[in-house]
């Protein structure tokens, strides 16, 4: 009996597979400077100074949706990113008659491109400029508290008023390694986005929730942007006068593949990691704070169920909400899974000892003990402080008490001058409040809100009277013995939920809402004083830590560095390049994942149901072994998704995945189970970023799609015959 | 951050997997001879010629413990097999003081060696005779139905009955090739067999029910025997007067270990397969009769469960049953998924097409369409009684009346002369049948049995009309109202759950039966023609068959022969000897497992809970790398359990695996799930047998278990320096 290939094919691309280079680092991209020797071990062609620079490719076709990363690909201003990052996108241009997520969309011309949203923007990163000195300018080491919180709020504050007083540009101030830098970085920011191409749902989201966080994986999770400008050629509201953006660079896209070991480099806006947490901090994420949100959450779940198991349309409006919750519940699920499986706090304890050792061996040890000691009171206190907020949020659950009382906090802001306001309720943040408030109306059934709300008092309720919040019992009279009557009846004195009355709010002045008959609005008033309570709490906690964290930072680098090590910053949400090698990893002894699947594994998968329900097209071009110039050499068939071993965290979908030379190979869309405590520690063993292959892309674009005439937008370089 | 070698082992290991020689054959050991360019082409250095020879080793120590495999591994009679073939063994001289199956057991001395059980047995084939033409003596083309299954069974009996002129001699007339050949398998019957070593049930079972046909798998699946003989040479019932059995030889084993690509051996005794059946055999098998069954087992064990749920003892007392039912249901189950995996039935149809169309290019073609359309008719027929007879056992399934139907049915065979009777219930069958229904007194509870009958009589009822059997229905007056008043006082009228009046049934004359005052041996007395008629059925059809079927194996024979393809007979519970490669395997696109598990995963697996409950010490050795010569110089760490592409079955439980110059490397002892349709048909691609390494069995012994005498019994190579 002859052999089928599979397995030869298996043992040959895993034959190729050097030892995973797995490399730890969300690199800022100057730091990739201090990096050289690193990046040629693996195999990185490009020079790191071209990395480095944020005004040439490949760095400056790097962008942020928002949320998402992507990147440029043509110079007409053509963006690729995640199917799941332009979901939101896809889904709002879809009707019953044009179903894009179920069809899939392609503009065949620029003129059929459909509008992303108006809240869709792209943030090129185009100024990163270190301005730790303006931001403690004015501030001592006697300052502390919410004196220093403040202080340095106004600062950011008043640097990023002046950057932005162009308004092509967003501009922030993120603090680096917990507040010892802080680099103001601008954004052109580009208002005029368009839906160019995503395949259906089938194909850009295979495999869905059931997949997510899994691998093998077969998700073809890629879409098509395009930005526009004015003619003017400066950033412009959406408008059919508006013209494609220029952009001065694009990546280079290589359909010539790559095999395991390869190295790669992975650049995009990973979201927060906290990798420098000190072991309690992490201990208490273990064991309290974690459990306590996972149980919270599978109680939120339960009540959505509940409250809307009869109701298909209730359903389908929670159904976001639900997805997002399951996200981050399996997330937090996962870390807690891996703090069982990998004792993350001992590896941490060990660390921070040898740190302890270190320090002890340093001229100013006393110094640095001292600091230690008072960053472990003000951990305890962030601990207690964390529980009460958490407790405020579970008697306060509610989307429609949330709107009312962010409407009547930024009414009390907006009395002072726009500079003195707390960030996030000045002017220039009023649109964004705006949009979140006006796209309630898409996933909101007061029904199932007053339930979900119901369920959380009652869980509130159950809570020890010590961890009860004494003035908010006071307030909403609890515990009450009818919780049901009391919710009914504020929810029949409410017109919360009407969109236009919501949105109104926003232009009512404070005294307006005390005045209020509406009695959610009402609650919303008299809660108001116990959130800013625990919000002064924060910021003047925060304030302690603004004084403490930069030393014992400082402290750690110094200590990194005299082993010869460089640090980079904990993850913020900005441009970061991190890099690694296609690796397969062993997720159990005996067990070996990856690195490729193939489109065969579609075919396996295929249920003919939902998300395993592979289009007939695909079906058949598989089964016919129809793969044209993107059949892989070694596996024999077209590759769909990969494991690389690059440093990833949310935010990095839809990160461009490259090659040595610098050019596209694939997109970043997911991490496995297993490397989800990364967040805290990364563990090159097991840790593996899930990418599409740039091949499956352009084979679906040309076999199943049509969008041949993006292929052609693009650079694209073959394997030679 | 420097990288765990893990991964790179994890490559390294897999880099060296050449494609897997996976080879369907389970062979008779004189095929061999036919197959010297195989067993070249995989590496192995062993003669063919040697392999062949009953009389010297290897194959002169592989011996069968009558259901399971073993092998002979030292000059004084010391075997080797898995710890589940021991199991019983191991129960029967366990008490709650000495628990031999929670704390293992090694005799320190031959003096402390514990007798492994009155019906324990250990066969050693030493005559394979063709006897083809003596079991077809006196048939000619025109004998059909029962009379010629009466003559072959004659002939049959005749056989055995002169190969057994000496009682140390057990001796079948096993047919192959489905009758087509038959040989007379003579094995001499050691009867005085002890325990020697098993160890605890934490390291013989690790992984329990749970990882029954699994992998990763990390199961120290092994234990040991001794044989004696009496003082004169000759097998002799237990006695602390016989001396160790001197095996004239013996395997060497090898620590010098293996890696991915090895090729190996396995000698052993497989049960049954069925890889010649017709399409249409396995269509009814995967449509019809395997659903039927699986359905069935569920409703038992739910019924077993419901039973015995309050009630702990009975719960331990049914513990085997439900494992061994849970084990068929799993078996069942795994095929039936494989099935839906693989189109089976369009493969073999596939295949049996070829045959046809080859068939049509021979000269007498039009007979063998004949023949083929016969066979056809057959088959239908079959699948008509193979449904009665499940349903008759349904309306009997209970134990107890199961005991009473074989004791009368033994009291009406034994009015015939010893040879007439039907096999199974002649003189030399007693003892086995006396032993069954004493050891029943373990297993049975009436209430059990009681409820256990009526749910499989609800089911009964269940059935369409047509489908049920009206001479049962008019015997127990079927459909009944009210089953539980009927059984309730049908179980209140017998003695049958009593060993002594069991025992003694087995003494009784026909007669005795039809006058008993036992409620339960009068059912059995009345429903016994019933029984007799659908045996008889079975006879006539199996005749038939004997006719047919030999006519049709020896034209795919012939067939296979055309294409240069040796053909190897179904398993048939008599040696063979199979040939592989240790091999990982991909169960799904993405996904690869094996080939080797290690003592890491023991630890990784561990939960303090059964089954998965290691010993501290074990743990300890474990995480100290306290290896010794056993560790593994790729895997740098003690191999547990390895894959290989062998092709076994049931039976070969226990199965030497030899490496290529025939040295005991490992004992097989299960398969993994995606291997289970091997049994219908064998896929090169999937199917892999899962051993135990010897390198762990050994490491156990030394560092665990204190049984390194039994080490220096053994001859053991070891790695060179």
């Amino acid at each position: 009996m002859k052999m089928k290939t599979c397995l030869s094919v298996l043992c040959l691309s895993l034959a190729l597979t050097p030892a995973a280079q797995a490399d730890e680092g969300q690199w800022q991209p100057h730091q990739l400077l201090e990096l050289k020797s690193e990046l040629k071990r693996i195999g990185i062609q490009i020079p790191a100074e071209k990395l480095a620079d944020l005004t040439k490719a490949p760095m400056n076709a790097i962008v942020s949706l928002g949320g998402c990363s992507a990147s440029f690909v043509s110079p007409k201003g053509l963006i690729v990113t995640n199917h799941h990052c332009a979901y939101g996108a896809i889904q709002r241009n879809s009707t019953a008659e044009k179903n894009y997520i179920a069809d899939g969309f392609v503009a065949k011309t620029m003129a059929d491109e459909l509008p992303a949203g108006p809240n869709q923007r792209v943030y090129v990163t185009d100024q990163v400029t270190d301005v730790t000195a303006e931001v403690l300018k004015g501030i001592d080491a006697t300052l502390r508290g919410k004196a220093r919180h403040d202080q340095i709020e106004r600062n950011i504050k008043a640097l990023i008023a002046q950057c932005e007083s162009s308004p092509d540009y967003r501009c922030a101030v993120p603090s680096f390694h917990r507040g010892l830098e802080f680099y103001l970085i601008r954004q052109l920011m580009l208002r005029d986005i368009r839906l160019v191409y995503a395949p259906s749902e089938a194909i850009g989201a295979y495999g869905g929730d059931i997949d997510n966080f899994e691998f093998p994986r077969h998700t073809g999770d890629f879409a098509f942007y395009r930005a526009y400008i004015g003619k003017d050629g400066k950033p412009a509201d959406p408008s059919p006068d508006n013209v494609p953006y220029a952009s001065k660079d694009y990546l280079t896209v290589s359909a010539e593949g790559l095999k395991a070991g390869d190295p790669i480099l992975l650049a995009g806006y990973p979201g927060r990691t906290s990798r420098y947490k000190l072991p309690e901090e992490i201990r208490f994420a273990r064991d309290t704070d974690y459990p306590m949100r996972v149980t919270d959450y599978q109680r939120d779940l339960q009540a959505i169920a509940d409250a809307s198991t009869d109701n298909s349309e209730w359903s389908v409006r929670y159904a976001a909400t639900v997805k997002s919750i399951n996200n981050r519940m399996k997330k937090l699920q996962g870390l807690l899974d891996g703090f069982g499986r990998k004792d993350v706090v001992a590896i941490k304890q060990r660390q921070h000892q040898e740190f302890l050792d270190w320090i002890d061996k340093q001229g100013d040890a006393e110094r640095y003990r001292a600091m230690l000691s008072q960053l472990d009171e003000l951990v305890a206190k962030d601990q207690t402080l964390t529980q009460q907020e958490f407790v405020l949020s579970l008697a306060t659950s509610s989307d429609m008490l949330s709107a009312a009382s962010t409407a009547y906090r930024l009414a009390k802001e907006k009395e002072k001058p726009d500079a003195e306001r707390d960030s996030g309720y000045q002017q220039r943040d009023i649109p964004f409040i705006k949009a979140r408030l006006q796209r309630m109306e898409q996933s909101l059934v007061p029904e199932v809100d007053r339930r979900r709300w119901q369920s959380a008092l009652n869980r509130y309720q159950q809570l020890n009277p010590q961890q009860q919040l004494m003035a908010v019992n006071k307030i909403m009279l609890l515990p009450r013995k009818d919780l049901n009557k009391w919710l009914t009846e504020l929810y029949q004195h409410t017109q919360v939920q009407d969109t236009t009355f919501r949105l109104s709010l926003l232009e009512e002045p404070a005294a307006a809402f005390t005045a209020s008959n509406d009695h959610l609005v009402r609650l919303a008033v008299m809660l108001y004083d116990i959130q800013d309570t625990l919000r002064e709490q924060r910021e003047h906690l925060d304030g302690d830590f603004d004084y403490l964290i930069p030393q014992y930072m400082q402290a750690v680098i110094a200590w990194k560095k005299s082993q010869g090590k460089p640090v980079y910053p904990d993850a913020n949400s900005t441009l970061r390049v991190t890099y690694g090698t296609v690796a397969p990893y062993s997720p159990a002894d005996g067990l070996t994942k990856g690195p490729f699947t193939t489109v065969e594994g579609i075919a396996e998968k295929h249920t003919g149901k939902g998300p395993f329900d592979a289009p007939d097209a695909q079906l058949r071009a598989i089964a016919a072994k129809q793969f044209g110039v993107y059949r892989d050499p070694i596996l024999k068939t077209v590759p769909v998704n990969f494991l690389s071993s690059a440093d990833t965290t949310g935010g990095n979908s839809g990160s461009a995945v490259i090659n040595k030379r610098g050019e596209l190979i694939g997109l970043n869309f997911d991490s496995t189970y297993e490397s989800i405590t990364k967040d805290w520690y990364f563990d090159p063993e097991i840790t593996r970023a899930i990418h599409v292959d740039i091949r499956y892309m352009l084979w679906v674009m040309q076999e199943l799609d049509g969008a041949e005439h993006l292929i052609k937008e693009m650079t694209v370089k073959y394997p030679k015959k």
